[in-house]
């Protein structure tokens, strides 16, 4: 273990993701304290193993993660530091500008705070979903301050180590245009696809086949936690789905207009889809080899 | 075996669903000839055991499956009753309207021919994916003439069984309508989502999670079938592509706006998102459960 790893954690917010890094902290051997404003989050991830609930009699912690949804983390973050809960602070929102720049402006003491994000696969919402093991292998971004002193940055890096996941350092409007890119543009793009199918009967969707099923599994996400997440970073996203609305129109006006030449024009279009999955396949095989070699669970 | 049971059949084009349906024929004993205007296509699929090459000395078959592109299907069709082929014939095109309405127009035996479209989950193109179990438990659509007489609708259904598969007789343009909603549509969509990857760099596609690559999957498809396909049932794709690119467009605008409002517009969506895809997992569900009873594999 690095000489900077913490040994006491504050984890606030039980969701899929707060739990399981608290189930991953506990694991390590970190004593981990639990809170949540919903008590029975509390109790089901106390009951899961994943830590003892918080109590004020706790001294401040090495290491307190704030696992809200976006639009709650700074607010929580300034609250926790004002109550003294730890020593250093991350959170796990799944945008990183505005969390960055609110945290600044509202007074959050930044030397003791690293914004992060760890990029664990979509999961349905609650601690049901929660594993020690779900950022192994997986990208842990994180977007220090130019301010931030080392000793902070060391104990969030240790957390990221000790969750098995491999850190990344970005700058905050970078993270967002990424995680836009393969992550919350399509989104909603699953989301487009399957309102269709809403209130639709079992019979024709029986009709489906596994492509489509995969397609629109990311759907099935948190639609509040999600659009929480959408709002955070909306320029980035629009951009995203405006770029690909524009091409399912340019399509459709193809297909409408009937020119023997639609064929061809379609294919050139297909063609370049083609490219990106199997270029986005092999990155992923690649991750995958990696990862098979250093015995890490993806 | 049921009397009207083919003993003898031809398939033309050796791509994966043709040779895929001359596997499962001749595994259920049936005498199975291939034709392919590439030899060597034809080549491979005798050498996995799908059938012999055809030749000018057989007698006619009693059942005739042109497993061409949608744009092909009635020329072959037109010269193999031309040429005596066979008894009776069907199609495989996942295309249907304009599949029927062009063999009537150019004059095909009407009597014999029952438009057909197993649908199979999508896969890589050729003869490596084809499989004799590619159809079993899969719906297989068969959209009969008003006009067809009972002895040829038999044969075509025997061929369905014999493949293991569930016969659903469908006007061509509901087909069409069904197609172009799950599987069509779709498969533009997710072209479109990984159009974006195609020049990216793999440090860049490493972040992406499951869920993505599990999204646009489907586009990994052909894309010369494709167009063809997606050029053939023009007016229905563009209907499913209009609607959600007006969708995308319009969470755009909601996120461009920035209003307090956006979280909760988005979650409606999001939420409407959700149910579809509980529907389209629940019915998959029902579907596999029903198989598993039955034995059949999905």
């Amino acid at each position: 273990m690095r000489a900077d790893s913490p040994r006491t954690a504050v984890v606030i917010g039980c969701g899929t993701t707060g739990t399981s890094v608290a189930l991953a902290l506990t694991a390590a051997g970190v004593d981990v304290a639990l809170i949540d404003e919903d008590p029975r989050a509390t109790a089901e991830a106390v009951a899961i193993g994943a830590g003892a609930a918080w109590t004020a009699r706790r001294p401040p912690a090495d290491l307190v993660v704030v696992a809200t949804p976006p639009s709650e983390v700074v607010d929580t973050l300034y609250s926790a530091q004002s109550r003294g809960l730890g020593n250093v602070y991350t959170d796990t929102a799944g945008t990183k500008e505005i969390v960055s720049a609110e945290a600044e402006l509202r007074g959050c003491d930044l030397k003791g705070y690293v914004p992060g994000h760890p990029l664990a696969g979509p999961d349905a919402p609650g601690p049901d979903a929660a594993d020690a093991g779900r950022f192994a292998g997986r990208p842990w971004v994180l977007c220090p301050y130019e301010t931030t002193p080392d000793w902070a940055l060391g104990t969030v890096a240790a957390l990221v180590e000790l969750c098995g996941a491999d850190r990344l350092d970005l700058a905050p409007h970078v993270h967002d245009r990424i995680v836009a890119e393969l992550s919350h543009g399509p989104h909603l793009v699953a989301a487009a696809l399957s309102t269709r199918f809403a209130d639709s009967s079992s019979a024709f969707l029986g009709l489906a086949g596994q492509g489509l099923r995969d397609a629109v599994r990311t759907a099935g996400g948190d639609p509040w936690l999600w659009s929480d997440v959408l709002a955070h970073n909306a320029g980035p996203v629009a951009d995203v789905l405006e770029r690909i609305s524009d091409q399912l129109a340019g399509a459709a006006a193809i297909l409408r207009e009937g020119d023997d030449s639609a064929p061809l024009e379609l294919a050139l279009t297909l063609e370049e889809g083609r490219r990106g999955e199997a270029a986005l396949r092999q990155a992923g095989d690649l991750r995958t080899t990696r990862d098979a070699r250093t015995g890490r669970r993806v």
